[in-house]
């Protein structure tokens, strides 16, 4: 059976998060069923990140398993086909290996995080970002963002429902810069690392933004940090601004 | 009566365009129903530009006559609150002389157009870009816009039901740039004029986009202009990938 790596954008919105369910919608299960229209199922695919609920894919990636030697570009042509109206799109696709696996492969992950400042209700970024009031001191995120990167136990910033066998981590970077965008001014948070716990990444964005807005020190996170105690987390920022960007392998299977 | 000036940004996709509608909704009657809420109306307010429905405003400029005093933060946050959940937000407010009319002082309209380039169908842009599925011609599409440029008569990229006593007018600018999103490589066309002719705006990118994929020459875009007639002009674009992206006054009111 050949197999295909998909690399997948999606809305958040719309779904209970990447991992089917029974009875609520799911990405994963529009692009099973998609699948299902093309091979009689039943499909199951594998994800690099499982994303939680509301939270964006923008280079998602996924493999399937499939009966014919479809040609990728109409295998993509298909699935976007039957995706349609959902806002789910596969943006590549390629076959890979037997062995090659969307999940296991995986050696990086990269997350970006939208945050709009600015006071009047976002219209057209609605849903695409997290929206709060007031400016914020990027130049005091840097530094209390720096304090993270780096090999650490990274408990205060894990869901406590966190399934990861253990709370270590290395969180290979995290960078904020300012975007002017038509909607007002943007701060974009880039985080990489080879794997991220539950909630790691809005636990990190929330404590931050604790820090722009001056009711944390910068050195507050390094603190909190050192706790390894959920309870010294900042408040976990909602899911609406988080996208999985994009997934490294050793080598690109939509550059090969 | 103090006079305010409202900046307001909002999404067109929910509204039959910005003119009241006695049986649909429209942004001009969003406004004036949450004036209402604030002191008792009718209220009829004026704007510098009437979009069609479907499209997008960024910095439109309307002005609105009410009994108290505002502080017009106040007024601002006041509207905000009542306008919500529609996607219309007023992002600057500030109070102008009785002569001061946010259509008839305006000197310069100035239309942003988005469009997204790339085969799978938008997820997170969807409603906010007009989409076409190849690569176009940046180069020729500027040769062409250039045609454009100046005082010329705009029959052909007038609408038929367009109510302008004349079709003569003065293009400023038309700029067209590339920019790279998350989302893919789109286009951003930026035009600028005293005033434009109905359906103008959507008439020339539509016309360009022709020649970007390569079906007319950019010399055609001239032919087009020279034939004055509304049959010479190429297909016209949908509403969603344009905004009113801002206006201009002698001296602009919300930085006075």
């Amino acid at each position: 059976m050949p197999r295909f790596a998909l690399k997948v954008e999606y809305h958040g919105a719309p779904f209970a998060g990447w991992q089917r369910q029974r009875d609520q919608p799911s990405v994963q299960g529009a692009i099973e069923a998609a699948l299902a229209r093309l091979e009689p199922g039943p499909h199951t695919i594998a994800a690099a990140g499982r994303t939680d609920a509301g939270v964006h894919g923008l280079g998602q990636v996924a493999h399937c398993d499939l009966v014919n030697d479809w040609a990728p570009f109409r295998l993509m042509e298909a699935l976007n086909h039957h995706l349609k109206p959902q806002p789910v799109a596969i943006v590549d696709c390629t076959q890979v290996d037997d062995e090659w696996h969307a999940r296991f492969s995986a050696v990086e992950r990269r997350y970006l995080f939208r945050l709009l400042m600015r006071r009047p209700p976002a219209t057209h970024q609605a849903g695409l970002v997290w929206q709060v009031p007031q400016q914020l001191d990027l130049a005091a995120m840097q530094v209390g963002a720096a304090y993270l990167v780096g090999h650490h136990d990274f408990t205060t910033f894990r869901s406590s429902i966190c399934q990861s066998a253990s709370p270590v981590k290395t969180l290979d970077a995290i960078e904020i810069c300012q975007m002017e965008t038509p909607g007002g001014p943007e701060l974009w948070f880039r985080l990489r690392a080879r794997s991220f716990l539950h909630n790691q990444v809005r636990s990190i964005v929330g404590t931050l933004e604790r820090v722009g807005r001056g009711a944390w020190a910068p050195d507050d996170v390094r603190r909190a940090l050192k706790a390894c105690d959920r309870a010294a987390c900042g408040p976990v920022c909602p899911p609406e601004g988080l996208y999985l960007h994009s997934v490294g392998y050793p080598k690109d299977p939509f550059t090969a």
